[in-house]
């Protein structure tokens, strides 16, 4: 388990600045993450990485000459926001366009994206590779579903060594793609991790038993059996991955690989070792060349036990980019072509409210005062549900619903009432809430309800008072976009189920000639019975820990918080 | 817990052979060990590290370029045997010595000094120094009597970088002394690691508690607690650190020291970096820079929860010498200095019975039969009663008792047949079984018993056959040399308050006149009086866990299988 740290929900923060103060030969701490503390040579590709706290080496660990330009690092296992991207993005820029590289995984793919989106409207060319190596959390027919684990290491290496040559940014692209597709990994766990200030693992495999498949996060595995020994769990992972061989790799004539067998934290080195020599044996009896294999811990999440094996079949090309030097952190080799740039660069800082307020109507500042008390009660409902929302959430999630919705909505109302302060209209102070929560937040519901606010701010703009067709109209655009960027659809068991009600009885009773609280009042009604009625349903997506049935006869967390929210907005819109 | 291994009694073969199959760019295989893959320059002493396995990247995991030139490792928390020391060190030897160099364990320090005397004898320079960082272990007027843990890393690197220098083995040494001087550790722990096919962990430390200053195999501590928080972590581990420093060393006016912030396990990474970020604060205050700090494993002992700090306080010479490059498995820094020497050199192997058997008389050749069988009634005797070995030395030991006399025994026997059967004489047949026993049964018994044996082997010789004085007196030399080498007296509940009074009533039941049946049948009779009697006492020295007077109401386990062996000899000499 996870003994020291000081507040649990600083520990993120608190373990990035001391990683940086161990490693200031190889980074520096920017907002978001770090970068490389000599940048990348002018023109070049900045290859930037990240995803959740927990994985160390990844993501921080693997920046520096070689390897990533910047790291962006989120909270414990929750991605980190697009401006938290942006800000790492922007560092490690030196005018040749950027790569962000992540782990496949819900809440990444939504900030990355959205990251990307932004850099690339402010005019950094900006282009974005997700890991899937995983072979056990999707089947072949839907490779790109899967999960990114311990393949990150060749995957980024081989994209980075190529900016390092000097290679254009379709180039990198090109090449991420390419080593993305030649690298599959297979994995087996013990236990799970127990999280700063949980008293309890994130999950549990019975003593004497292995899950096999088991994601890194506590992700359904597709099996489960007894310990095996060391030889047998070296014939299983090696097995598993024969048996899915990629496009255009033929073992009959041998075939050559980067090998790496990853401990997730409490499987140790010795252990590794003893696994090591059979996977040695078994890939040299297929014909099977191990180029520079790696046996230690690469990829890892926290204390939890657990084992992954993970082959990039390498081409010409590719083995010249894993067998390419690298000086990072947490991963050298050879030696690393330190590329000279200049010196150091000013840190570019990216904090709310650091550009200039957009012109707002008086009609529009009136209603940025009314979107100001609307964000008040939803702060002060979800802070009073926040530990009833965790409990929920913990039937079937990891139990975090209420401290990331309670962190997401305060930023959110402080950032809208220095907006609004500064003389905002109603969408620049809901853009300012929806970036604030997002970021503060992390996770899926962060960046969910940060797409959310932006969309209703969209709708609201800084010119006309809204109406109640104004109004209907941006949550509309919310339950689309919502539905667009998380993949949910209704009886899925998320907030889309109540979203999507709420959002077609606002525009039904609008359309009707409803005055917006009133409209409001009975979409508010129908969310309150759609979140009810999720309890009837199973989760079918996200990052759901096994056994996911016992939710039956539990509302979904984010529904319930969705469905608690309107209603105490309805109380606003009534008094206004 | 320990859970990927095949055969455990194969654990640290197997470890070590995956170890070099992944490793190939570093070292090579040896008998007992791994050396450089490309041997030091010519005439450059070779830095030979070793110690237990169970603690990578400590010691395999540090050799190449910049650090050692070689590792013997021994099984499990056992050191390795002279015999693996001296093949691992003449693979190892360019010409130029061999600075031997382990933590400060009582068996460590036997084996290593067992073969720098055999290597000094065959021609080959030899020195040893032990580390002895751990300030907790002994106080500062004993400092000689602490032991070594993660402090082994900056001794061992001042030493090697030394060497790599093309300094003298005189110079090596006083390097090596004076680095160890000026390094210092401190750990604290809240759980220990759970042993390849163990059922339980080899120490448990109460839940929500702290062990303070335990050792890394369970070593009584100093101290216990309630688990601080990560700042209050820092706080102790510093201040501890602080509260000693060595003579010279003044922060008045801006100290500088290498920092060793270490994980012993299940203590994490990102755990260590929110310990680092006040680690370094606290520093900074004290105005102590921080050169080139490593926060990570180092010295781990399998799946222990724990987390040590190590300053070694630097001069102008440590400082060039711990900022040098190294290139190996698990510590890379900077450019290392790959000094070339002749390709891959040709191993050298030191198998038993590769020596010419000396002469020996008839007489001499007839008590080797003797000899012989009172090995096989040893043997026997250990085997029967193996598991009752075991369970005894569980209740304040580590439990491997039983098969460390087994695997001991077994293979003294075996040596000592072979011997017999080439036609060698009593003192050499007596010499090989003394070899074999320490070879492989490993620990400080394993050491212990081959010194007995070689004792009374010498006192026997190969000329005369021996009579009731003879024996008496190789009695009496062995019962000296285990208490010298040892360092137990009678009463610190060993094998000595056994062996002490056994050799006593043997000389004295001699010197009576008594015929060697006779004599021996008085002796054992008092070494089972006194063995019985040990169940009274409380262990003072040694490998001993905390709250050992739990072993009160019980016999010490090496005073009890002594006793057994001697009964069962007196068997075979009443026979004869």
């Amino acid at each position: 388990m996870t003994r020291l740290f000081n507040d649990p929900a600083a520990f993120a923060d608190e373990a990035l600045e001391g990683f940086a103060l161990a490693h200031r030969r190889w980074v520096r701490p920017v907002t978001g993450g770090v970068v490389r503390s000599t940048p990348g040579a002018a023109g070049q590709v900045a290859v930037v990485i990240g995803g959740g706290s927990g994985h160390y080496p990844a993501f921080s660990g693997l920046v520096g000459p070689g390897l990533a330009h910047g790291a962006a690092v989120g909270n414990v296992f929750a991605s980190p926001s697009a401006r938290q991207i942006r800000t790492v993005a922007k560092n490690a820029h030196t005018g040749g366009g950027v790569l962000l590289m992540y782990g496949n995984y819900a809440g990444d793919v939504l900030h990355f994206g959205q990251a990307a989106q932004q850099l690339n409207a402010e005019g950094v060319e900006t282009r974005c590779v997700a890991v899937t190596d995983d072979i056990s959390s999707a089947s072949a027919a839907e490779a790109d579903k899967r999960r990114g684990i311990a393949g990150d290491l060749p995957v980024f290496k081989a994209a980075a060594a190529a900016a390092e040559e000097g290679r254009s940014l379709d180039e990198v692209v090109r090449v991420a793609r390419h080593a993305n597709a030649r690298t599959r990994s297979f994995g087996i766990a013990f236990g799970g991790c127990t999280l700063p200030g949980a008293d309890h693992p994130l999950f549990t495999v019975p003593e004497g038993r292995m899950a096999v498949g088991l994601g890194i996060h506590g992700e359904p595995g597709i099996g489960e059996q007894d310990v095996p020994s060391a030889d047998e769990t070296a014939e299983l992972l090696v097995s598993s991955l024969l048996a899915e061989l990629p496009e255009g790799v033929d073992t009959a004539d041998g075939a050559r690989a980067a090998v790496i067998l990853n401990g997730l934290g409490t499987v140790k080195y010795e252990e590794l070792f003893v696994v090591y020599r059979r996977v040695a044996a078994l890939l040299a009896e297929a014909g099977i060349e191990a180029v520079d294999p790696e046996v230690g811990e690469l990829v890892t999440s926290f204390d939890m036990a657990g084992v992954s094996l993970t082959l990039c079949w390498l081409d010409d090309e590719l083995e010249t980019l894993w067998t390419a030097g690298a000086d990072t952190p947490a991963y050298r080799k050879g030696a690393a072509r330190a590329a000279g740039g200049p010196a150091v660069l000013d840190t570019v800082s990216e904090t709310a409210g650091a550009e200039a307020v957009p012109e707002a109507t008086d009609a529009s500042r009136t209603a940025a005062r009314t979107v100001v008390a609307a964000l008040t009660a939803l702060r002060d409902t979800v802070n009073t549900h926040a530990e009833e929302l965790g409990r929920i959430d913990a039937v079937a999630g990891d139990g975090d619903h209420g401290i990331g919705m309670s962190r997401g909505s305060t930023a959110a109302h402080r950032a809208a009432v220095e907006a609004a302060e500064a003389g905002a209209g109603a969408g620049t102070v809901l853009a300012a809430a929806a970036d604030a929560w997002s970021d503060r937040a992390g996770g899926t519901s962060g960046a969910l309800w940060g797409v959310l606010l932006h969309a209703v701010g969209t709708a609201l703009g800084d010119t006309d008072g809204p109406t109640a067709r104004t109004v209907a109209d941006g949550v509309g655009e919310a339950s689309a976009a919502v539905r667009r960027l998380g993949g949910a659809e209704v009886g899925d068991k998320t907030m889309v189920d109540v979203l999507v009600p709420f959002a077609d009885t606002l525009a039904t009773a609008t359309a009707e000639g409803a005055a917006l609280a009133d409209a409001w009042d009975r979409a508010a009604t129908a969310a309150e019975g759609a979140a009810k009625a999720t309890a009837d349903l199973v989760p079918r997506i996200g990052r759901a820990r096994p056994h996911v049935e016992r939710s039956l006869g539990t509302p979904d967390a984010g529904a319930h918080s969705l469905a608690l929210i309107v209603r105490a907005v309805h109380g606003v819109l009534a008094g206004h």
